[in-house]
């Protein structure tokens, strides 16, 4: 293959969760389009890469020094929901589940990967729930070990506040066939099950 | 979601076979990395944009008037194999079943999304048989009925050369169980069934 082709394409496959294949396509769409699709991407980039930033106090991208959810103040009910990137503000706004602000990591704790509390955007967490008058700290991180490590971390670092912290419910996904789940999530739905 | 990052994940998700969920994984990736990453590949991307053209032979993506395979003499063996586009030549070198030159369309006749002959990259494919002394061509294009009209338009489009044509069998792929076969392929699969 040709050489700058295959470096554009270990590039995009060196992204979190990206693999070969999608950064394949991706590379080969763009540059096949005759549309000049992959010239107005690059400068898209090029201008986000200079423009976008954590968010100062929750550390949602955006490009300016609060995100939106931080600006709108209808948003500051008490709650405070703990994910670990943006994508999973996107699914949690989707499906309108949540109303509360939001507070971005940026990673989940992992030993394997040399992910330290010093690489999560937790610093200012606690002056969030004095400033922004928390009352629950929602954790909705990876149901790993990861996830788990991190949310016990939390909360053992934050301190003397009066607080109530809850965490996603595990269990059975709706629609899900139990044939097709794994014998973790059923011990967890097992466990949790509830009286009718 | 920042009108910014919304752009570019959309920007991305257009392209072919890329999805909404890939792409917001590249752009948060991107924008989330914090060691240049973003920039890098917007500057490597538009360097591309601006290098790499269809190869003038072939239509493969490269950054000279012909590509590595054009250029390449111990591949002129009297077979040209057919495909759709770059990332079908990239699968066929992979396996090293090919060692011959390839021919990339660009795409295949579609009434539905509109691609007609003249979108094709097919105009030289006869003087490409005449100056390569192509005896064989081996059509390696989707096993689909775009695939297969794309491959007879080509067929009757040549004209009287003496030439062999032939195409991927279809089946059962290996390792494949029967339960997870589509119909139409057992079909195929029963009927090229082969005399022990």
């Amino acid at each position: 293959m040709n050489v700058k082709i295959e470096k554009l394409i270990k590039q995009f496959a060196k992204l979190p969760r990206v693999g070969t294949r999608a950064a394949t396509r991706i590379v080969i769409g763009l540059l096949q389009d005759k549309t000049g699709r992959a010239e107005s991407l690059a400068n898209a980039l090029l201008d986000a890469s200079k423009t976008i930033r954590p968010c100062k106090q929750c550390g949602i991208l955006t490009d300016g020094a609060l995100c939106e959810y931080c600006l709108d103040d209808t948003r500051k009910n008490g709650q405070l929901c703990i994910v670990r990137d943006l994508s999973d503000v996107l699914v949690l706004e989707k499906s309108g589940v949540f109303h509360g602000r939001y507070h971005v990591l940026g990673a989940t704790l992992s030993g394997v990967n040399g992910v330290t509390p010093e690489d999560l955007n937790i610093a200012n967490i606690s002056s969030r729930i004095k400033n922004e008058g928390i009352k629950e700290i929602i954790f909705a991180l990876p149901n790993t070990v990861e996830g788990k490590t991190t949310q016990q971390y939390i909360i053992s670092s934050i301190g003397n506040y009066e607080i109530e912290f809850s965490e996603l419910a595990s269990g059975v996904p709706l629609g899900g066939d139990l044939d097709y789940i794994d014998d973790g999530t059923l011990t967890l739905a097992f466990g949790g099950r509830k009286k009718l």
